[in-house]
């Protein structure tokens, strides 16, 4: 019955306006241009569309704002992503609330009173290890906000996510340096029990299997995807009898923690050695060299996050559960190069 | 009358522990050891210390939150700062919502929506162009919740705040090149306008007439704190027939981009020129060479607006406004060296 009433959608078509105009028609008529709302006022009469009072009463109690849940507000790697969330709710006149969720960690309670307190419309997850006191909340059915995973980690159970595509882009690193006629490679990997680690390292070792190159376990350098780590892999390097020719870290903080410390011990990249990283921060494309890396589609995760999040609101049905997987792009820079014999 | 009356902090000494302590064995009694709880209690007895029941009620409703401003989420300069604050309110067992004021620059009503909705027991701001309606509620007296400002741009009024001593920064960037034997010393600014641009620059012509070096108004590049206005700042540099020996720029990022222009031009740094940068964010010990730089104490500025915030709400009085300086510390790396004539 639900499926055949007609829906907001088809209103924005007959009006050939957006249903984020619709909405806004509809509950804030004062916000769009008077031929606009009598072009909607009219296609709402024409489709039968109604606007589902009780809803309608419930979103007009809450405040036009989504809650963004970080698991470490004082990483970088969050900015990019909430910049991009925050782009996209702008663009549909919404707002973010940031909440750090490792106190919430301890207190699940909390932030389910930050949800109420604020009558979020939505939940945009960064954090995909979530207590399951918050997950049932996002779960319970009609009426509960709809929840987005904008993360690895997307906990098992129905949820829709977007995450990037780490797999091919650890494939991709391989590939490229055994273009440039690299035989033996190594890598700098992340955290053991890091989902990022795990889908790189396999699309990496999947890739040498298609090279029919041979993985040395000893070129295996284990981090935890900081500065640190990478110096510390590199004074590993150093210490090897036969090193490889190539390497691919995991994280460009440890590419650059790599590169620093060989360039301390007057080891060059890329004449000694090739470098690929992964991320494409800012830096990557000013440090010297320049670094080969996998470009992560950061801002347009959180912004594919954020349009399929206010979908959801909008439309206000359950939707099916939805994954959106970005593809990364490999941007070769001056860290790599043929491989010398 | 108001300041003969025993306040927590004559309790606090009584009992020999902190105004935290005895707020939280009198509001949540359960959450203090029981050898504690009646050391406190005792004290407040002997001292005749009255919790105001009002404020106390008022003070049950909240939900033990603090609600943080920041002009521009996406900007991981202020993911450190925001460490910084979750680090110190954890220690208190305070929560913090961060709202990203861009959107409220056009909405100050929604900010305050957010202080209500969340009851949030005060305000750490790092934008210091807050809209008035917004200042307004924060200075309206007794009840309203406290505001710190964590920024240089703390606007005109009666408020709180902490910051860097960036016009000492400036002042020590060109000593220690003066000390190196540069004479002719260049500058690249941040934008016009900008606070940070105006105490840096004013530290360092200060410190250029106290050194007795004349400063060449065509050795001045105006950027905006970004990478690629150091690269335009290096272009520009290639380009004067008279070039500085050492150049002072007023953020990493730009010292970042000048370097990495310079060295795709074959110009070496420290060899040909010696660069200061300003921050230390964590690639600049790790970039090649590694940055000389001044040491922004983030995390620390932080820390002390929120513990200032939690000693103006658990006092509970209007406290008289604090300013607190942080210092910043010269980092000596290997981006500058003596003078070679």
């Amino acid at each position: 019955m639900e499926s055949k009433a007609p829906k907001i959608t088809d209103v924005a078509r007959l009006a050939g306006v957006s249903t984020a105009t619709v909405s806004r028609a509809l509950s804030k008529p004062e916000t769009v241009a008077e031929s606009t709302r009598n072009t909607v006022l009219a296609a709402a009469e024409k489709t039968g569309y109604r606007v589902n009072l009780s809803a309608r009463n419930l979103r007009r109690q809450r405040t036009g704002a989504i809650v963004v849940l970080v698991p470490n507000i004082g990483n970088p790697f969050f900015s990019e992503i909430l910049a991009g969330i925050e782009t996209a709710l702008s663009e549909a006149d919404i707002n973010m609330l940031v909440v750090d969720t490792r106190q919430a960690h301890m207190k699940p309670q909390l932030v389910l009173e930050y949800l109420h307190a604020t009558r979020a419309d939505g939940i945009i997850a960064l954090d995909g290890s979530l207590p399951d006191a918050i997950l049932s909340v996002a779960s319970s059915g009609s009426g509960a906000p709809p929840i987005i995973f904008a993360c690895e980690w997307t906990p098992k159970g129905e949820f829709s996510s977007v995450r990037a595509n780490n797999t091919r882009g650890g494939a991709l690193a391989i590939s490229h340096l055994a273009g440039l006629g690299h035989r033996t490679i190594g890598m700098i990997t992340g955290p053991d029990d890091n989902v990022l680690t795990h889908d790189r390292s396999r699309g990496a070792l999947k890739a040498l299997a298609a090279e029919s190159l041979v993985f040395n376990p000893l070129h295996r350098f284990s981090g935890d995807f900081s500065l640190d780590a990478g110096a510390r892999a590199a004074q590993a390097w150093l210490q090897l009898d036969q090193r490889p020719s190539a390497v691919f870290c995991q994280s460009d903080q440890m590419a650059f923690g790599f590169i620093s410390e060989l360039a301390l011990n007057d080891v060059s990249v890329p004449d000694d050695v090739s470098v690929v990283g992964f991320d494409d921060i800012a830096i990557a494309k000013r440090f010297i060299p320049a670094l080969t890396t996998l470009r992560q589609p950061r801002k347009k995760i959180g912004m594919s996050a954020a349009r399929m999040l206010i979908n959801h609101i909008q439309t206000n049905t359950s939707p099916a559960v939805e994954t959106t997987i970005l593809e990364v792009e490999l941007i070769v820079r001056g860290s790599t190069k043929a491989f010398a014999g």
